[in-house]
């Protein structure tokens, strides 16, 4: 694709994904227009050649591709359509790709909003973490019309390893999200009550691991979290609020479709108490910790008790 | 090892696992004597070059290795230490070695009665299923004596392909299984509530094996249980009975050892419903079929409602 070819991006959200997004869209050769709360990731952004905007609205306005990376369905409705929103500036057939994890209903209802005036919604959840966000090599969970994937492709071609077309519907894209983060969430707890289990009963929890991660009983989660917890590591990578936020959305989901989730449910549990116990911006791997004190265990690198 | 050097072994409990470690073990060249409750479970080992046994005694008379592969720790105590059991016959200074998933404490009271007569016992849980221990390639997570491990060798070699030793005392093999049975469990349940729930949602459930399976969502029994709901297959390679003892066990050790074990609690549940709905024998992913039942979707091969 030449210069004049590629669409102009804006970058809604500059966090540890959104500006690793962006840097993944600069590198192809994008002209990237980045805009978030804190100034001080916005001037980073034009340090290495981006351009900068004040509001959703003043950097939408000449982008043909918005990327919107944010926290929440609240955060995604208010930077389309609050005040100085994408959809004040955005042009007619360019496309706003929401990557915020959300319930399906909403992502409908923003598609709802947004279509009739011209523009087109992708509906694309990410996946990887930020590290592969600034690699490009994220997972995305896309839905959406035809439209909207053939204008949102050169941006998804940039930020991601791999693109999964769900359908041509918004909502699936979330749908699938919500399938996996209940997944990843449970396994968390699940990784963090064996691990604690184990300590519980006095095993080398270093042989834990090893026996574990080649064992049936393995997860991505387990393999992936317990290595933290091994070395008492806690500093944030997706903190315990991330996953009260996405467990809370798949209860809210199956509350209203008559659904039990008891596993899901009680995973939620123990995110709130992790939360309510003061670990709520720490890391996830932090349920093991809440485990460890509940249970009378010092788990690596957590003080011993007298 | 020369035949002459080679000890004789006893293989007590010819079911899918302990036919198949038999076998393994003539296929190296052992002389096995093998005995059931199952009169041709016997008969077509001893068609296979093995010889017969009536009784756990008859069995083990003139053998250097026992190989305990029964459902639990109570058929384990009957084989060893019941009328006709191992210990009446059972030469000095040979190896008993224990195959179920049981307590750790269990375990260590077995240990505690056999070892003062001068006899070795290993604390060898398997895990593999039933092929892998055909072809002498399960996982053994075994714990005892230096001596025990030194007797049962060359019978443990011929019977894994990967043999972890995790401790010079009875339990600790024990131990380290039910942690992995804890997070098993959990797994299954989990996998099967998010499927359900993927369903409930109308997604393409192939779909959601494919994206879940290269996903942060995984785990090994998603990708090996789920593979199964796709065909609508329930034959049975592991009963949900497994689970409702296993986790049993889990809730038994947890609560003596005060230690709050909510994920494991909620997953034995649906093991009971399962159970209790009438699928006990039927493989252990029809936990899947019971959430698609209890939220009025039809999983693959499940009869649609009207």
């Amino acid at each position: 694709m030449s210069q004049a070819e590629r669409p102009k991006v804006a970058v809604i959200g500059l966090g540890s994904m959104g500006f690793g997004m962006a840097s993944s869209l600069q590198r192809k050769g994008f002209e990237v227009t980045g805009c978030d709360v804190a100034a001080d990731a916005v001037e980073r952004l034009v340090r290495q050649g981006g351009e900068g905007a004040k509001t959703p609205a003043e950097a939408a306005k000449g982008a043909g591709i918005v990327v919107s990376v944010v926290l929440n369905a609240a955060q995604t409705e208010t930077i389309l359509f609050g005040q100085n929103g994408v959809a004040e500036t955005l042009a007619r057939d360019a496309v706003f790709i929401s990557s915020a994890t959300m319930d399906p209903d909403f992502a409908r209802k923003l598609a709802r909003q947004l279509e009739p005036t011209g523009r087109h919604y992708l509906d694309a959840p990410i996946s990887g973490g930020a590290q592969r966000a600034a690699q490009g090599e994220l997972t995305i969970l896309a839905s959406g019309s035809a439209a909207a994937f053939a204008k949102a492709r050169p941006a998804l071609d940039a930020m991601a390893a791999k693109l999964y077309e769900l359908g041509d519907a918004p909502g699936l894209g979330a749908a699938f999200k919500m399938v996996n983060q209940l997944l990843a969430g449970v396994h968390i707890v699940a990784a963090s009550e064996a691990m604690a289990f184990a300590a519980r009963q006095g095993l080398d929890l270093r042989k834990v691991y090893d026996v574990i991660t080649a064992s049936a009983g393995n997860s991505w989660m387990f393999e992936n979290r317990m290595k933290q917890v091994l070395e008492g590591d806690y500093k944030p990578r997706s903190a315990v609020e991330i996953f009260v936020k996405d467990l809370g959305i798949v209860q809210d989901m199956a509350r209203s479709a008559r659904f039990s989730a008891p596993l899901a449910s009680a995973a939620l549990q123990m995110f709130l108490a992790a939360a309510g116990s003061g670990m709520g911006r720490d890391d996830d791997a932090s349920v093991a910790r809440l485990y460890g004190r509940i249970s009378g265990v010092a788990l690596p690198g957590e003080p011993k008790k007298d």
